[in-house]
């Protein structure tokens, strides 16, 4: 029999769906379930493609029926549970073979496993896959982490099953062991960052301007055919259009306001307090998903506080669409410029030599965050690769400076109206104390020498480095 | 010869001072260096207080000094130092002797190295000890965590050097192993939390206002007989009264703007991510001083922005200096009631038992952040000890009333002044959304279902988590 060119161990919805995208693809596949009624039943509903699917009961079975150096992707629950498939797996495994992680793994954990696997023949790749299970079933983008070799082996299969933005696959080689899972960690955070800030434009024009889900949605409908034309921005509109079938209301409108989080958003967070970086609509809508958990408090609390009068000063109309518009737009480029930084700062701190283009490139198509708005990144880091920060780059400078002053009006006039806007609030200040060349960390420095004798620099450069403060200093 | 009722290794600044505060209180103590040099200069410096010093010259001549069970206080650089400390110590200890870490450790290390102790007769003390060398020298605040009896064992020394709140010692026993020293990190992080805010207060006043920093100096100086009397608001008058003798300008207008960070701020924003609690505040305030670090940058961006024409639009005066200090009161609060709410679910997740109104008593006198407001906190957990944040307090719940429009007017305001307000602007989209009893994660919910059939609540109690959202949908 023609051994498989791939094999894939777990085959719940995204294993199976990502099963089914290779064979279709014509990549001839091994398959592998702990539970053989699961395979079973994975085969059976595979038709047409079942000529490209081998379904295996054991173990050795699945190995033997997959071509050497045999690439294996194992698509499980992130944590322990990989570490114990790798160990079943390891004994029936030749050299050069190579493990797959496509689960969501923390990047740590990739690391160790990478390195765990260094000199005993076998090699470990930390894929991360983006685009939920639609992707995983139709093209998602693949982020891969592990070395460029055994990347190789399984370009071809990868590049096929990925996404492509007019014809370019959205899958790529990011640099060694958790270069792809880290990468993947981030994607999410800005995720994150991409959605809170959509739910506080819906607040606006929901509790400020006192529109109706339809209306919003035909606001997001219109945003979707501008320069916020995306993925998350169609599917706000979709998700506020559709009614609910047992009571006719908008759906939004019958959902409970508490959203869940899973690790990577968190990590996100973490790694950037971690490497010193700030990502401060990241760390917001991490924060705000936790606020919105904690609903009980939050009803508790609302009758303490005064009803203060308050109002959402900016009348509704096309005006305020397009500056709501523009301020979204410019928040979601202090959100990927934070996100970005982090990268840079996590490919320095571990050696990746991360290619700053080639991520926003894959991002373009498959996965949740994806836009056009990638394209222009990816054109701004190809031209510029050294820069600092996005927002530097002269592209992105020249958007900042067309959408900063909607971002600063928004601002302030939904904080007048106690609206909650954690994201866009924490994007406006981050545009401003990036741009202040003469910040107030100097007053910092004082008050730290006061009474740490931490020392500070002088700005005319002088070896003196402590104050004159006098009683009660350190 | 009489037996010391302490000891202490590591005679650098902090531990120096420490064994000084030591014998001035009474206590007869035992040092010892590793470097004797430092053991002799440190006894003969002493002056009176030789009388309550043992110096010593080898571990097990300094153990043998000590009766016991001996306490010993390392005061050491944290990290590795210390646990090579231990093991060198170890050998010389008998059953019931009680090491002490007094530095800036990081709480994971103190509960590992609490449980590496077990069941070896020597028990593990991790003290946070804040007020810097002053601290140190006259009166720190002391927060102790490890076991009971050992704390029980040094209560009368500790308490005796500790600083004093209207005769109240500030030092308590908070709990078992890592206890005291995440209270600590607590403490740091509300401290970055308070000086910047204050920094951000004194950006409006330079910046938006175009004060000089003694004329500024003079508010921060009207400021500190009202409610936000306390030690920062008092250094902070007196750093911006300071003279540079070089130049003869004002000290804060001569330090470069870039402030430094150590682990603690950073521990208390990721230990905040890891435990799901919004910390907004601290997590804004550690991302500026990262920023602030980042100085080049800043100074490369500003010329590639727009000057906007902005300005600060609250006309100068006793009404916006009265608005300010109640701005900056208001997110005091806010940076407060993150901090606990973030060791009210560190106790709950590591077992501890945190007695709230008993960290905010040891913290009005000594440490960085003490002052009076730390009393009104004692209060107000004292009175509703099961209360779910500090802000629905009635006091506080009061006070955010009362503050809560002047936070709004200033942050509104600064940010249409492109004044950047991070930690104010964290303050109030925080207050905003905890008292939202509805919040807009639904629509964030329903994103998640539509692409990832992630599920949801419903308003109205049905059992139908997923949305009919149509094609395209997960």
């Amino acid at each position: 029999m023609e051994k498989a060119e791939i094999g894939l161990i777990g085959l719940g919805v995204m294993g199976s769906n990502l099963a089914l995208n290779i064979a279709e693809k014509g990549n001839r596949i091994a398959v592998y379930n702990r539970t053989v009624d699961k395979t079973r039943a994975f085969y059976a509903g595979a038709g047409d493609l079942q000529k490209n699917i081998v379904p295996t009961e054991t173990l050795s079975e699945f190995v033997a029926a997959i071509r050497p150096p045999r690439p294996i992707i194992i698509m499980i629950k992130a944590g322990d549970p990989v570490d114990q498939e790798i160990e079943k797996l390891r004994p029936y495994l030749g050299n050069g073979d190579i493990i797959i992680d496509a689960g969501n793994a923390n990047f740590h954990d990739t690391r160790r496993r990478f390195q765990e696997l260094e000199g005993t023949g076998l090699t470990f790749i930390g894929m991360g896959v983006s685009g939920g299970e639609e992707g995983a079933r139709h093209g998602p983008s693949i982020m891969v982490g592990g070395t460029e070799d055994s990347y190789a082996r399984v370009e071809k299969v990868l590049t096929s099953i990925s996404a492509k933005y007019a014809d370019d696959p959205c899958c790529a080689w990011l640099g060694p062991d958790g270069a792809g899972h880290f990468v993947k960690t981030i994607h999410n955070g800005i995720e994150y960052a991409d959605m809170q800030m959509i739910a506080e434009i819906y607040g606006i024009l929901r509790d400020g301007v006192g529109m109706s889900a339809s209306e919003i949605a035909h606001v997001f409908s219109e945003w979707n055919n501008g320069r916020l034309n995306s993925f998350l921005i169609e599917i706000t509109a979709k998700v506020l259009t559709a009614t609910d079938p047992e009571t006719g209301k908008a759906m939004p409108d019958i959902i409970v306001d508490a959203a869940g989080q899973k690790g990577t958003g968190r990590w996100s967070a973490i790694e950037a307090q971690q490497l010193a970086v700030p990502a401060t609509v990241i760390e917001a809508a991490v924060a705000a998903r936790c606020l919105s958990s904690m609903r009980d408090e939050r009803k508790a609390a609302e009758p303490m506080f005064n009803k203060e009068e308050l109002e959402f000063k900016i009348p509704p109309g096309p005006w305020l669409n397009r500056d709501l518009e523009l301020a979204l737009f410019a928040a979601k480029i202090a959100a990927y410029a934070q996100g970005f930084d982090v990268m840079a700062s996590a490919s320095e701190q571990y050696g990746w030599n991360l290619p700053m283009p080639e991520i926003a490139r894959i991002w373009r198509a498959g996965c949740i965050i994806r836009s056009q708005f990638l394209d222009e990144i990816t054109k701004a880091f190809s031209e510029t690769p050294d820069v600092a920060n996005l927002i530097v780059t002269p592209a992105f400078a020249a958007m900042v400076n067309e959408c900063l002053p909607s971002l600063r009006r928004i601002v302030a006039a939904a904080t007048s109206a106690g609206l909650p806007v954690p994201g866009l609030a924490s994007a406006l200040t981050y545009f401003d104390a990036y741009r202040q060349s003469r910040g107030t960390a100097n007053l910092i420095q004082a008050q730290r020498d006061f009474f740490g004798a931490h020392g500070f620099d002088r700005l005319d450069g002088l070896d003196i480095h402590h104050g004159p403060w006098g009683s009660g200093a350190a």
